[in-house]
């Protein structure tokens, strides 16, 4: 008998039909002799819903009142999910996150888990009911309702997974898995078995949309197996877990495990700053100060005492690091600030380069047979990130693909 | 300075516009310098809405998930209506029914105040917040969410200013206040500027429709003086309290305070019942015990060892009456049951009936001029109720409130 956190998303639990065919897996789950602890978002466009009503009465409302408007959704969704379950005769109870004791910090709209206190939960399974558990919200130290931000109901079903030693935390969603490729790209893409944790925060990173590197991490951190799968088959999906349990032969076969895109990136370039020590430290502090993440960097050799600095940032914080690079490029009397927002990122992932050398050239090469300026590269361990002109992102995304032999069975 | 309780019914936060014509009224409060506490319902149709989404997913949810579920509605009230007044830059905070310290017993649906714990609101008030609180819900017992059924907020309201001591708890809806009749049916009806507790609690329990007779008893037992008025204008509506506060001036000058209706009635007779102790002990004790509210009850003078008897239930009790009535009749060799759908309940009510006599006669009197057949009479101390033919309803009205001169003030 198996411990099993089973996670839908929004979309699973958008309307009666599909509230009632997540309900049928969750009970064939049951029936096969498992415990069952659901986690689920707020149903489809809901969340919308009600963030278009804040917006009817105001343009700045406050976070503590946006998170308790919010926590409505994920609760509409538990109360109606629970009904399902019960109606077909199992036993059966909703939590809210306070109530399944998530406890997180006083930070609203992007609060961070802090405890979770599974007393409630383990006596309602140890009585063999299903517990239903409202993803995304918490309880912060002032009694007052939280959410946890973007992905945040994947985050509350990995630290549930984690808090009750779940042997699966299973994610829901409306694809089959992690892909080579996003299959709208790439026709051939194929749905990956297996990935490591560091594989799958790289692709997360590098603009994979399946699951949020934040619960990756804390799967991670408690070695949660993660199997993200599809509400709509029966297959089996795709299991993110340590290195050691994928298993060194299924590991080494591969060099590359996918490939991936982000176009979410603007580059800027600051020209002809003065070759003087603490010029990076200045410009990449302020930006930090101002909230601004700053994701490939390259700086160019010196040449007459003057060099130029380019770095990424993505889109959203583009107009608040440009306002800002204008002045800091006044400030060290830099020529001036380029920005092109017609780039994106690719990048090719997998455990297996840290063995094989050779990766980086051969990627490059498959980009420049095809004639693709590569205009910046980053590499960690296991990834490597080249920066291309927008219009070439899908030629490049493909080519590797091809060129990594991603689309047979290796 | 004051305190203050302010109610909003759902009709009164039905839209962003009503909401913050509701935050106007309620800062306006603020700022006259009472410290004040805000109670609301969920917008408009939401609770409607939310039924009909359970509906679709089982015609018989588990009341704890249907609890769960209700609740959102006024949470999304209380949440808007503080983004609301935040926006114009007053202190505010917005509690649930647990937040706020509201314990209920462990009935779901309907379920009752056992305990306020305002610790949590009185800290708000003293740093000078508005405290918004979601009407309808309370803890249980078990950590759970239960609703307060029908009428709920009213009565959350009620007792809350019960529980903080508030001078006034003032309960808002689109009516103006409490009036001598139903202004749809009498036209020069006029509101009543002061009533009685028990006049209200008559006047709801025989058809009312501005308050429910819970919280009305609340008031009563706690001292809570109720003001029900209009969202919509600024006009006093009705003040109801107890009689010293009214004072016997104002209390002696009415004989009738208003005239009220009720078409929610059926009549039963059962004719030819053996005329030995213990019959009518044993109909009303099996009708009690499949939960069946008895209203007027008739026995007639015995002949020849077998008399008839005659009582009304409300409509949605009509059929589950007639079955058992049926089982009753043939036990105890009846001859047969009659019933009547098409009777109405019109009564006066006024305290000062209970120092005048001739009130009954006098309405006996207004009604035969008319040609309306009186069916069955029941009468209280500040209250007589007639059954009529239901054709005759609103001429019965009509007639009582010109014949107990209620059109002009007296």
């Amino acid at each position: 008998m198996a411990l099993v956190v089973m996670k839908f998303g929004g979309s699973s639990v958008a309307d009666a039909d599909k509230m009632k065919h997540a309900a049928n897996k969750i009970i064939a789950k049951k029936k096969s002799g498992d415990k069952v602890v659901v986690v689920v978002s707020a149903p489809g466009d809901t969340t919308d819903d009600l963030l278009e009503m804040a917006d009817k009465i105001t343009s700045n409302p406050p976070a503590r009142e946006m998170d308790m408007l919010l926590a409505t959704g994920e609760m509409i969704s538990i109360s109606l999910l629970a009904m399902a379950i019960d109606a077909v005769g199992e036993k059966v109870i909703s939590l809210t996150g306070p109530q399944a004791g998530i406890s997180a910090d006083a930070d609203h709209t992007r609060a961070r888990i802090k405890k979770i206190n599974p007393k409630k939960i383990k006596q309602y399974l140890a009585k063999n009911n299903i517990v239903i558990v409202a993803g995304f919200q918490a309880l912060n130290p002032k009694g007052d309702i939280t959410t946890l931000g973007r992905g945040g109901s994947d985050l509350t079903a990995v630290a549930l997974a984690a808090s009750l030693e779940a042997d699966f935390c299973e994610i829901y969603s409306d694809v089959e898995g992690v892909f080579t490729a996003d299959p709208r790209v790439v026709k051939d893409a194929r749905k990956i078995d297996y990935l490591s944790y560091d594989e799958m925060l790289e692709m997360a990173g590098s603009g994979a949309q399946v699951l949020q590197a934040r619960s990756v991490e804390v799967a991670k951190k408690f070695g949660v197996v993660i199997h993200s799968r599809s509400s709509f088959s029966q297959n089996e999906g795709t299991y993110i877990t340590s290195e050691e349990k994928i298993g060194r032969q299924k590991m080494e076969a591969l060099l590359v495990s996918g490939v991936t895109f982000d176009k979410n990136q603007v580059k800027f370039t600051i020209i002809d700053l003065p070759d003087t020590p603490g010029v990076a430290a200045k410009i990449f502090g302020r930006l930090a100060k101002i909230g601004v993440n700053v994701d490939m960097i390259i700086q160019s050799a010196a040449v007459d005492k003057k060099n130029d600095i380019s770095f990424t940032v993505s889109k959203s914080d583009m107009k608040k690091t440009h306002i800002e690079l204008d002045k800091i490029a006044s400030e060290l009397k830099a020529l001036n600030v380029i920005c092109d927002e017609h780039v994106a990122k690719v990048s090719v992932v997998g455990i297996g380069m840290r063995s094989n050398a050779g990766v980086a050239a051969r990627m490059f090469d498959i980009l420049s047979k095809k004639g693709i300026n590569i205009e910046m590269i980053s590499t960690s361990e296991i990834k490597i990130s080249c920066i291309v002109d927008e219009a070439d992102m899908a030629k490049a995304v493909e080519e590797l693909h091809k060129g990594f032999k991603l689309s047979k069975k290796s």
